[in-house]
């Protein structure tokens, strides 16, 4: 495949063999491209998002975007690298995004998971409000769908699942750990929440990249199909 | 005409005499700037879409994209050559993509096609949708149908058939040769897929392009106009 | 003003000086950079479009973009030099658009036009068809009505004409002429052709893309508050 | 974090060091990539819009745009400096936006304000006369709230409010005084004028931009799920 070198920027930050980031330039560069498409998309403008890559399973370890930064001009050091509790696993680093927990929660399932993106659309957001009331909804017929792992026919009937937004983030990750065990069918490439945004993952970076894709394709499929306008107000 | 190089990444593969691509830089680029274009504008995204072009009618001898890539960032190498048969005419090189035998029925229409583009958009997922039930639909009145080759007035009634969708290519590529035969005036710039998309063509990359970006005009046009809110749901 | 070179792309033609081009490079560049952005917005798709820019008003005398090329990627000598009977001025030039006498009337409006575009966007598709009925369209009390020449308040009432399509262009002219002379205050600063597209211009390059951004700023915010749904069908 | 610098354009105009504007080119090219992007994404398009940095509140000293220029394309020397009575504070420097007093007036607010962003977005101009006969709108319920200064949960309600467009920016400069006097929690990062476009402020460039961005996102998720069809016509 072809390098995807030509849009990173300048930055040519070249961390020292003790930092932690150090040895993990092209996963980050991943991420760095996530950021700058999502952001020419509209998907991650504001500084709002976050990505991260999982370096291992168990214990968990992962490198996860630095907090309020703009996603479109992300640079090498603007990560953090965490393990199972969430925080700094070595000294001296930035603070991680507030919502690092789901993605240690995310890092577990049991697939490999690679990569885990954060992201806010416009439909995401929408459709998150409009169909909150019955839990999720449903998107089945798209050959698009194929676009997710696993997935090999159009004649699927997928779920979408919706959790409330909240800013106890450790509450939402028991909510999102707890319909993974309970209904895993439920909840197998990604999940909203409400007025809030896109969680999805992937067995590595160009995995989820292609996922926020499809999603946000599909998303916007449902989105034109759907009288908008009837949405319940927030209370 | 400007040469278009100055989008191409750094992508410089240099096949050995050989190799089944070598000969095609010139060709093969002109589908990588379609790759980038139509990714730029969510027409194939998620590692949707196919591509090819046609070196040969009789036999057929054609180079389409490789299997499963991100259309916005193809090297050189991310295509194969295949025959008659849609398989790769020569050893060692990438799986083809799922729908190569609809690119080989293409390549013999009796026109002389040069180009075949596959895309999935928004709109013609959405229109293909909706229209379905009455087997296509007209596009008329558009001066933007003069972009389709051989169209020289808007006062043209133009009819956009669409195939359902089904995992079975070449159950779909018999229906797509028998309407070819049997009501050629029904099927002269393109086709529709339900829920999946476009398939255009055209003498050569810039026309088979060109008819891409009329397309998606027009279903932009027809889109912007039709209540898709009453499009009847899959079942 | 910053140089706009940065996304020139990398066609250097040096014309000898008897060419009819030589000496107009500035000029030809500022359409070729109207191109690059029209296309990218979607308003100079398909190789729809033509640019002029007047070089001299008595007798006429103008460079308008060749026929049939894809705007996002003219070069410098993709460009026709005409004269009054809109034909090329010198041998060995290649055809110019189609359209060019529109551009020829145009180029003798009574104030100083220095620039004439004409590009198809969705909107001005949409909106020349639904208000055709009514001969045009007003667009009032917009902050963005003072971006057009001469308008200094936003309680401005302001004039769209809508001609119907046709591909007999001198007629077309005829009739621009007509309500230029008859009625000038309807047609100040463009018109549309019924599902055809937008003509503007001004007094140069800058001032005539100034317009098309204008227009097509003010045609979304008509249509989004207008229900194209119910246009009248095309008969 | 990353050095932004990948899309400067060439202009390296270097300032004598009694030039006005000498010392602040990192300022001023904040403001550009502000322009460059704000004119990508449609919200100052057609020369409209301008943007300033405050050197200092009291006395009031800054830097603001020059009237009338694309704002896809603005060079270093393309600002004014101005104090307290919105008129250049040097000779020989361009006029300076009309506007300007608005800014002067924002740069006198409690709160430290290090940059000041007006942009004309099509989702602010109707939204902007959608809700004007109750003098403004909330925001609730959204995590992209808290991409806004000083917010915390997207348990906030959000007021946006609308002042009436008048060519008499004084008069208006004394209404936003008045109000932000008097019910400061109305109008605490921004606020709209009626058919025209979206004032907001933040400490630095950074967050000022940032607020655009939120505001830009927030004001879609409103309007697709309003019935912008029903605003009543301008009067």
């Amino acid at each position: 495949m072809a390098t995807q070198t030509l849009e990173l920027d300048s930055d040519v930050t070249v961390f020292s063999p003790e930092h932690p980031l150090a040895g993990f330039d092209s996963l980050i560069d991943g991420l760095r491209e996530c950021g700058r498409l999502f952001h020419s998309r509209g998907w991650s403008v504001g500084t709002s998002s976050n990505y991260s890559v999982i370096l291992s399973q168990d214990p968990v370890d992962l490198v996860v975007t630095a907090s309020g930064l703009d996603k479109g001009a992300l640079g090498r050091a603007d990560f953090v690298r965490v393990g199972a509790d969430g925080k700094p696993s070595a000294p001296g680093q930035p603070k991680s995004s507030a919502e690092t927990m789901l993605h240690v929660v995310l890092a577990q399932r049991p697939e490999t998971v690679g990569c885990v993106l954060h992201t806010h659309s416009i439909w995401s957001t929408l459709l998150s409000n409009h169909f909150f009331s019955q839990g999720g909804f449903e998107i089945a017929g798209f050959e698009m769908l194929k676009g997710l792992e696993g997935i090999t026919t159009h004649e699927t009937r997928f779920w979408v699942p919706i959790f409330e937004n909240t800013q106890d983030i450790p509450a939402l990750a028991r909510q999102v750990e707890q319909l993974q065990a309970e209904s895993p069918e439920r909840i197998t490439h990604g999940f909203l929440i409400r007025r809030h945004g896109l969680y999805t993952w992937g067995r590595n970076v160009a995995a989820a990249r292609r996922h926020v894709e499809i999603f946000e394709f599909l998303f916007e499929c449902v989105a034109r199909t759907t009288d908008l306008r009837q949405t319940q107000q927030v209370n």
